[in-house]
């Protein structure tokens, strides 16, 4: 058993209660927004950013309830994007973990209203400070400034419309790389940030050193993401498998070739271990997470 | 010449600069969503929730300098909701101030986007605190709290979901009004209590008052613009006259009949004038708002 199996159950436990205890019942007037904001947050997921926001707050030896927030504003950011992904305009998708997506199951107009809604739900969570509950003011603050960067249009929000320009198109190493820093790296990057920020102690170096794990760990989550989706099983992904070439989307596989595309992946893996060096076993669960990403087959 | 026609424009000219200052430049990576967040943001528009943020400082005689985040991010919420309530999927609309709707100009993925991006900028403005520049950090948090309340699934959203169910059916005046509190009201009311928490000195009292001036307003406005809709010119409107008949959209004209639609408008700015009695001169541009909702022919 991995460092990883043995906390995740933990951490997806925390971070599905305080989703629970953030989103409005499902019977909340207006009930079909409220139902289907749950159908789609509530729907499993792997939490692989708040359980980076709360394996960096083990590195840094934080309490875990300063984390519940900023993990679950990065996952309710998270959910929105995919919402808005999955509708007809943009990938047209049908399916989402083994479900149907939230346009199929509810209907267009709600699903836009979902996303908007939970990216408004996510800063209301960074937002709201009990005493005692949260961190320092101003860290808080600090924590919305990175995640409105991470989610807007320099970052995921970004990254979506160079992936929407890409389609159909011959494409360099370098842009698929600047689509996915900003398409998926910008938010993983931020859920490392907001677990750092939890900490109103750490040095500038120590931060440092978490980014750039974040940075590799972010690129070389999507190559591997990439390299699924060629070889991977559609039963065991839950999603149409080979999607992105039917979709004649640019991939790492494509363009490096599947051998190197494998290669790529571990050694960004290697890095973010090695950017750990300075921390002990408290930051175990980090370097777990890296290891996952190349083993994982699904 | 009103109070309002004295002031609007100096108070538009501060919330475009700050816009101007916080909108990505157009060339900036990736281009084509950055030129479009700028063409759905800097096209117009009366600038009205950013006047009531000025209106509410000038009330309270605050200093300018410290409105122009909230009046800034109330607009760009403002923005994002018109792009989004735009969409085919939603109203399908071609026109929106006099000008192609941003999926028209560019497309519905990139207009998608920009709502998105517009929404996770609004909070990156809240959440930027330079010294000297904004009100203090605590009042910072609580703008965003306020706003991502006001525009999420209990606020403008959960209004949008409401508009789109009571599309073809009948609905009662109850009904009517919940959907305004929520689709335009929630925003309109935020707009009023950011301006009130740039005052950190502010008592419940002043600000209760400020609050139900806003929601009397609020209503107003939505009011005397589906009375607009009846008896308006396309265009001065720039938008299609009747469009909401045409929608089967239910209206206060259609529930209440034209002229007691117009008397309900004109109680409510003349409730929300009373509510301001305790102010002296310096509320005197809210006054003028209020006065202008009912006065006005576009």
């Amino acid at each position: 058993m991995t460092v990883l199996e043995r906390y995740l159950p933990e951490y997806q436990a925390r971070v599905e209660a305080a989703l629970e205890r953030w989103l409005p019942p499902a019977q909340t007037h207006p009930a079909r927004l409220h139902e289907a904001m749950r159908y789609a947050v509530l729907g499993g997921g792997k939490r692989m950013r708040p359980l980076l926001v709360y394996a960096t707050g083990d590195a840094l030896r934080l309490p875990r309830q300063v984390l519940d927030a900023p993990a679950c504003a990065v996952e309710l950011i998270h959910c929105y994007s995919l919402v808005h992904d999955d509708l007809p305009a943009m990938d047209d998708d049908d399916l989402r973990r083994g479900r149907p997506t939230c346009h199929r199951a509810y209907d267009e107009v709600t699903a836009i209203l979902v996303g908007d809604a939970l990216q408004s739900l996510a800063f209301r969570v960074l937002s709201h400070c009990r005493d005692g509950e949260a961190g320092p003011v101003q860290g808080r603050l600090r924590m919305i400034e990175v995640l409105s960067l991470a989610a807007g249009s320099r970052g995921m929000a970004g990254g979506q419309s160079l992936d929407y320009e890409a389609v159909g198109r011959q494409v360099t190493v370098a842009e698929l790389e600047d689509m996915h820093i900003h398409k998926t790296g910008a938010l993983i990057r931020a859920s490392v940030m907001l677990g750092a920020l939890a900490d109103t102690t750490a040095n500038t170096t120590c931060t440092e050193r978490l980014d750039h794990y974040a940075k590799c760990v972010g690129l070389a989550f999507q190559v591997q993401d990439d390299v699924l989706d060629v070889i991977g099983d559609e039963a065991r992904l839950g999603k149409s498998q080979g999607a992105d070439a039917r979709l004649n989307k640019p991939t790492y596989p494509a363009l490096l070739g599947l051998d190197e595309a494998r290669d790529f992946a571990r050694q960004l893996c290697q890095d973010a271990v090695a950017s750990l060096e300075d921390f002990g076993p408290e930051a175990d669960c980090l370097r777990s997470v890296a290891e996952y990403i190349v083993a994982r087959d699904h």
